[in-house]
């Protein structure tokens, strides 16, 4: 049986992490294979890590979405894949690391731009966007990128005010017209994850 | 068992039948009730005509909520009711006319203000909101309006201008946080509709 593919879009920090974790909760964990779009980062070797810390990463330009298509291809086709693996700190691929991702029954798809190709939405079974307020995602990642990612306070706000919300409103938000279902993540969501997971059991049997 | 109570809400025009036909449609007609909000406007029979022109029809207060919560409850508990008609033209409950609404094992309350309540929320399993784009709600409206309801270009734009869009943006716009899944009206939802009908009739089984 051809596997089925979500993919999950949403802005930054809009709970889409959340929303997998609690998918793959229903099922067995052999059952699911999760793809980020952020390991599909494009290779910047070429250039040293402060050009690199000055790249515009919320433009659909700083994905290789070919890539993601092929290995989305080989996925849905039954094949192992070795996916890139980001590095947030030095803001590239890592050198000599792949992850090995095994084709599954369901495979998720999840990024900020997960809607954003139009070859990888008809390639997907079904869509979604998690959506948050702004406020809310802005805080999460504040906290995310300082935690997780060793940025400090200034850099965060910076990058947010030029690049993030910017690209947000132009690229990510758009796509959301394209969801099969818009999950509310200011709330709980426990039903909408039974709703879909009911549908992802009713496709498997 | 008891019965599942989904709540529907949405914008004027945003596609809240359609969705609600589209979920009918999966399952044997007499396992489904409808319950539309609309016919729960409160009695106006105090007013002649012309004033009952000029209330507000998207001001909560013009429904007759408790009743609404009333009914629900009873067809939760297996009860049968007599839902009210409303009509349109008239801007009051029709006379001597009742619909009888036999308890099923769905229940669907559709509405504007179907997330509005937060009894009617508590006693709801799953709650949807509608969303389309104002205008082509607008445009939507309109048409029917004109061609179903007997009113006049003018009337519509007032209507909509000065009560619906006001109202809509202070009581209806914010219950969309309270919905488990969002359905975007502005593109096919067949796969929000299966979504949703795989998790009614797993609950069903």
């Amino acid at each position: 049986m051809k596997p089925i593919l979500i993919a999950i879009a949403g802005g930054t920090a809009s709970g889409k992490t959340t929303v997998v974790d609690e998918i793959i909760h229903h099922f067995e964990g052999e059952d699911v294979a999760v793809l980020c779009q952020d390991n599909y980062y494009k290779e910047l070797d070429d250039i040293s890590l402060e050009e690199r810390k000055k790249i515009n990463y919320d433009h659909p330009n700083s994905f290789d979405l070919d890539l993601l298509y092929d290995d989305l291809k080989k996925l849905i086709s039954g094949k192992t894949i070795a996916s890139p693996v980001y590095d947030f700190k030095e803001h590239n691929r890592k050198k000599n690391e792949a992850k090995e991702i095994v084709s599954t029954k369901v495979i998720i798809l999840e990024g900020i731009m997960a809607l954003y190709d139009s070859r990888i939405r008809e390639l997907s079974d079904i869509l979604i966007y998690v959506e948050s307020d702004p406020d809310v995602r802005f805080i999460r990642r504040l906290k995310r990128d300082i935690k997780e990612r060793g940025r400090d306070l200034d850099s965060v706000i910076l990058q947010y005010l030029t690049t993030v919300k910017p690209m947000y409103d132009e690229y990510i938000a758009p796509t959301k017209r394209f969801a099969d279902i818009i999950i509310p993540n200011d709330t709980k969501h426990d039903v909408a994850i039974e709703i879909l997971a009911a549908k992802i059991k009713d496709i498997l049997k």
